[in-house]
């Protein structure tokens, strides 16, 4: 990882039982020396949604020119189009299936340059036969527009997600992951809640309870600003989803005191 | 990851739990400065077919020169044989347990220099004390015949497998793995296939739909050319193996139309 | 991974399948071309033990400046110290929470130089908004006094854990880790006792069988020095902790013949 080069960065839904990653990882080192790191292999698969919500959390702490490269794919094989994206100096690839919903895309092409992909491609595993060979070129300096033609990045499929809605004395939003700890992360960006969060409602469950860090909370649930900067509903040393059933999708609402 | 450098490929049933890889890498670090990558330390334990699969799938894409150490080693401190061998410009470090059985070797030699092995090795952890210096050694460019005596190719350690039998409308092969996604994953090579697929048997199941693609696909299971070539019996968006009670060994035949 | 270069090997219970470990990662990207290592993720959630005994296997085989960057942090965001130690030409980051307790610290400061941190840092993810950052500031050539005051190395937390009693015929000790092919692992250091073990007490079970290898023991537990030097229980194939009922901690005794 070189301040000065490129790294390649993957995001996939893959795992790393199978060689599915090995065999990525075998087509960049044919055509590339960019180092290769590994976001995740464990985006459950079919689920653009964790993928999106990853990339929202990781990809502002990588350097510009970083290549992210996205395959959470279940549309592979159709006509879905796969999609090369800037944003902040840094490049995308996905398949335009909503991977890049919270990436602020300033210019987007369809990748569509057969030219680039491996010969005698497959309909079932593009991650190899045009992601990698595709991300061997950008890290080679190649252009967004050699990729394929410029695409509106108003057209790009969108993931149905309702933004979270902020008012002076309270905030709704959605619980969007549970993280391997159990703490339930919301949507909810405390640098935009212009008030002091005292309850926190999701269902029936009602928390009042507000800390500053994990370990110093009383026994049961609590309100915190999390990891990523979003409000979290956490227990000390356990996990809050389980103890209050909560999961991906519930809504939740922030009232101030 | 440098198409002028080698780099170190990894294939283990270690884990990444417990602190088995990073001894190994800390051996390689302490001894290279080769580029170190992870193919899977996921196989399962003692289960040396799925490793000797994983490399048939995974070994074409990379580069030559690069260097393969496969450590699925039950017999680890008996009298079983290490291996290294060369195929196709890359170099291979295993077992004698079938690891290579899918790979066509070129030469190969009894791994027995001790001078290029940890001092006061264990029993345990051939890995650390033999695999990872003689990794290293290999990066750094010892030629073969400085790890030990020739080996016949013929001699090496075979998995008990059957391959698929091609004849001019019917092919009879095996379920070899079955992958994250529950996709079951056949040893019929689609290219071997001189007919139109269009009934695949399996136990007690007959499937009779062919499709291009994971996403276009109607609801129930359908037979596909997946990932690695051979044919697959898959669901859209599920598990085909969960659904039919599909394993792995299990007997599979193709019709043709 | 360079002997020339430092590595930064990482450990932590962050998982995968958040995006915890590309956060820190993409920090260090930001900021350092040393390598990147990954140790392992997969730490039990608020375990230090697990981390440091980990720490224990693994750090001996690292060549000197490594720098280990070690986040298992239940206390994030209380006033536990971070603490950056140097040993045997290897540096370490980890909070003050007894994970260094198997570390012969040399020297030790505590990180308080705010000026090398993140700015706008939280109080639930330091590993982003302080590790990193420092990890990448002591690549780059930062001396430990740059982080902050000296610490007395005795004053350093050590996690409640009692040191195996070796005698002459007979030794006491613990299990420290049941691993992923269910191997009971002990902390009795096959070179501390200065006898042939002949018996192995845990619990109700007595274990009299001693073996070289896992693969040529009979059925049934067997005594073995494992992977990391300490005395094992095993089973062939299969998990002597399932098989006996071990779990870590629970204590052991070997008797001599």
């Amino acid at each position: 990882m070189n301040p000065g080069k490129p790294t390649i960065a993957l995001l996939t839904d893959f795992g790393t039982r199978d060689p599915y990653v090995a065999v990525v990882k075998g087509v960049l080192a044919s055509r590339t020396d960019a180092a290769v790191a590994d976001l995740s292999h464990e985006i459950s698969p079919f689920d653009p949604f964790e993928a999106a919500w990853f990339l929202r959390s990781a990809v502002p702490w990588w350097p510009e020119g970083t290549i992210f490269v996205c395959v959470v794919d279940p549309g592979v094989g159709t006509s879905r189009r796969i999609l090369a994206a800037r944003a902040a100096g840094k490049m995308f690839l996905a398949p335009d299936n909503g991977l890049l919903t919270f990436i602020d895309c300033e210019s987007v092409v369809s990748v569509e340059n057969s030219s680039m992909f491996l010969p005698d491609g497959s309909t079932t595993f593009h991650g190899r036969d045009r992601f990698a060979p595709v991300a061997a070129a950008l890290a080679g300096g190649a252009p967004l527009d050699a990729l394929g033609p410029r695409v509106d990045p108003e057209s790009i499929e969108r993931l149905d997600y309702s933004s979270p809605v902020y008012a002076h004395d309270r905030a709704g939003g959605t619980i969007v992951s549970i993280d391997r700890f159990g703490n339930c992360i919301t949507d909810l960006d405390a640098a935009r809640i212009g008030f002091s969060p005292a309850l926190l409602r999701v269902g029936e469950a009602v928390i009042t309870r507000v800390e500053r860090s994990y370990r110093e909370a009383a026994s049961g649930p609590f309100i915190i600003v999390g990891s990523t900067g979003t409000i979290e509903v956490s227990v000390r040393n356990g996990s809050a989803a389980e103890l209050l059933h909560m999961k991906r999708g519930d809504r939740v609402e922030v009232i101030g005191s």
